[in-house]
């Protein structure tokens, strides 16, 4: 629906028009056409929705969005909202409201939502408890078939989700698991602890949620569940909520490979002091560690006072170090990151990035010597930046390779041993190189 | 399950026992556990499992084993294999095998197969009809849902999903989608399009693979149907699989952005050759850009020969400028990748880093500027240094900012204007005005 024909409507009040309009929507979608809409309309146009759309549609909404609505919705209004949101989207609602919101809330929610938010909130952040929701289906193993699939037409509405559902005994032990599509296709009459699967995958509350997004990408589930100490079921965490994870942590590594404190909020979100800051850190520590460089350059004043095109080739030394460097700490962040590279692969990596850097290296020597022939017709020359280069390339991949992995070893994360830090060091060793090749062979 | 135990229960022939251990694994965990036996063992090790499991375990296999398998096994043991593979499955595994293996692959599908899958290889590659499947339940719109269970029990074993059921004419054309929750939660007797959603979100056969992982980003589906022009469903893609083109598309990326040309395979599983092929190319173009700045700097021979202090501080202005660069780079192809940055942005994206530059560019010139006057005690260097330090910020998040946004405009992935050439030409800028300031300012 285009947002004029929204505004037409809200104009001329015909709200039965457009209530019919929103209805055919996607939830989803409504949050981008509320936003451009004025406050008071926000609002009518909210209070047009269905119940169950109006409480789909908040939980896509922007923070900023939210905490207007619900400053202007009514106890009663908002109780609605509340009670159609799964406990985790309540959970990362509580956690990015200021505290007279969070009093509002947690005003309307029932007793016993009051407590499970309460329990949900003292997960660590990260954690799989904290991004879990405690709507889920549960049978019991004696059930037969029929009785399962009245149980799950029972509390199936309120669910997150019925595709899987859970077999816990009275101690609400996770003893199986089964899938609405076995139940539907067993005979009548079947038993459920026939049917279910008891290889069950499941984490722990506390696990860190990077572990869950692994599990779901290794075995294609749909939800997971997600157990305490005594494994007791406590919750599962959906497929889509692993998405959202997958792409947070992303967007984490990304931010701190550029050198950057990572942000949960968005690029525009930001405002410009806090992107100051995140960025002012790693600029300064990175700065001043140039500050060796320079001091291993002054060491070498005599060297290109003599031979002043020394200095030309400095940018073209120190840069191809740092993009070396940082395509192979690149490939094994990524790699420690999927589990594809692991700390006892240490030898192996490093022997496979030597053989690249000599590779890569030689090229690099060999093309940049036919140019230095062309420009200068310096024989000399062109050896002193060969050899430099084949080391500088040795060393940045050895780096590169070694440091995420160093920290991997030291439960840092490896995502800081990026380019920034990665070329900063590089600078250093390749400078010192270059100086020690020049006057060695330059005699100077 | 151990592989010493695997072994043992090998050894000992006791394959009922190992019959039964394997059926309690997940298929997904098999591969590993196949990857640790001798060649003639994973053969004996595949013809224990049942066939649901071995074709399950088979397509979670990396390529050379399926090679390998699909070269021991029988004729009719393979046939039950792709029995069990849904086709986008498939499909894949034709894409990847050498064309003998493909052969032998195609002598065992039976005819209608061979034409659906002739039908998939001919989608783009990257395209949503490439990583769909063509198993999915459809209902008409007149059944009962009574009718529909009946459908679903019928062909629900060989689809890929019931979760998710698809109402179409008589022509294929989908009129809307029905959850199995709505399905089971119905009166008896309702009619299927009383129950289905009729605003449905699907793509085209030919819509990029990276705009399908935003559908299902945005939407939380668990599946999305996928059309041709005459809207006519042709496939469906599945959540688990939108997961998988997450992954490689964030690799790719990554890759990308660290001046490498992407690869689909593994770090190790990559020949020395080919990495060093991935890697050379951008190297070499970089290292040439490069050497513009050493011209640059030959022009200022005079300047440094006069003050050869300047040449220490050359690799900390290049450096920060680099650093600054990539931030403000990493930022906006991250907000352009997810859709939160447009195009029609540019200008507030700029008004946002010129004042996020211009603190951060404060704070490092005055930083500096103390240690340059501690060790130093020259006033004159720390405001040339200053005074670089804040245009290099500004110029380096200015670039940073424009370039990915330029890329985006002329249809190019803003993912090449990331930090390793962002940096080369932040460095040609920033020695620039260096030697600007610096001859300006001391009068060289």
């Amino acid at each position: 629906m285009e947002i004029e024909e929204v505004k037409n409507l809200l104009e001329n009040k015909k709200f039965n028009i457009l209530k019919n309009e929103l209805k055919e929507m996607n939830s989803a979608d409504i949050p981008s056409l509320l936003e451009e809409l004025d406050k008071e309309s926000v609002v009518k146009v909210f209070r047009i929705l269905s119940k169950e759309q109006a409480g789909e549609a908040f939980s896509y909404m922007e923070p900023d969005m939210k905490e207007k609505l619900i400053h202007d919705l009514t106890d009663a209004e908002l109780r609605n909202v509340m009670d159609e949101l799964f406990m985790d989207d309540t959970v990362d609602l509580i956690e990015e409201m200021p505290s007279n919101v969070v009093k509002k809330i947690l005003k309307v929610v029932n007793k016993d939502d009051r407590k499970t938010i309460n329990e949900l909130l003292q997960y660590p952040e990260d954690s799989a408890g904290s991004i879990m929701t405690t709507e889920f289906v549960d049978l019991k193993e004696n059930m037969t078939v029929e009785e399962a699939l009245e149980r799950i037409r029972t509390i199936g509405l309120d669910s997150e989700t019925i595709f899987t559902c859970y077999v816990l005994n009275k101690n609400r032990i996770l003893l199986g698991i089964v899938s609405i599509k076995d139940i539907l296709i067993a005979k009548p009459g079947s038993i459920i602890k026939d049917l279910m699967v008891t290889n069950i995958i499941s984490v722990n509350t506390k696990e860190d949620q990077e572990e869950v997004t692994k599990v779901f990408d290794k075995y294609d589930f749909f939800a997971l569940p997600v157990v305490d100490n005594e494994n007791r079921l406590v919750g599962i965490i959906t497929v889509d909520d692993a998405i959202n994870v997958i792409q947070d942590e992303v967007a984490e590594d990304f931010e701190k490979m550029a050198a950057m404190s990572p942000t949960e909020d968005g690029y525009f979100e930001t405002s410009v002091f806090k992107h100051a800051k995140n960025r002012i850190v790693w600029l300064l520590i990175l700065m001043l560690s140039a500050a060796v460089t320079g001091a291993i350059i002054t060491r070498y004043e005599q060297a290109f006072a003599t031979v002043p095109l020394l200095v030309a080739f400095i940018p073209m030394i120190m840069g191809t170090g740092g993009n070396c460097g940082s395509q192979s700490s690149t490939l094994i962040i990524r790699g420690l990151a999927t589990d594809e590279i692991e700390l006892k692969d240490v030898f192996k990596a490093l022997w496979k990035e030597l053989r690249v850097s000599l590779m890569v290296g030689v090229v690099l020597a060999f093309v940049n010597g036919i140019r230095i022939m062309l420009q200068y017709q310096d024989l000399q020359l062109a050896i002193v930046i060969g050899l430099t280069l084949i080391a500088t390339v040795i060393l940045a991949k050895a780096l590169g390779c070694l440091l995420p992995l160093l920290a991997k070893k030291l439960k840092l994360d490896p995502a800081i041993m990026a380019s920034p830090l990665i070329t900063t060091l590089v600078d250093i060793f390749s400078i010192l190189v270059y100086f020690q090749i020049a006057t060695g062979i330059m005699g100077i």
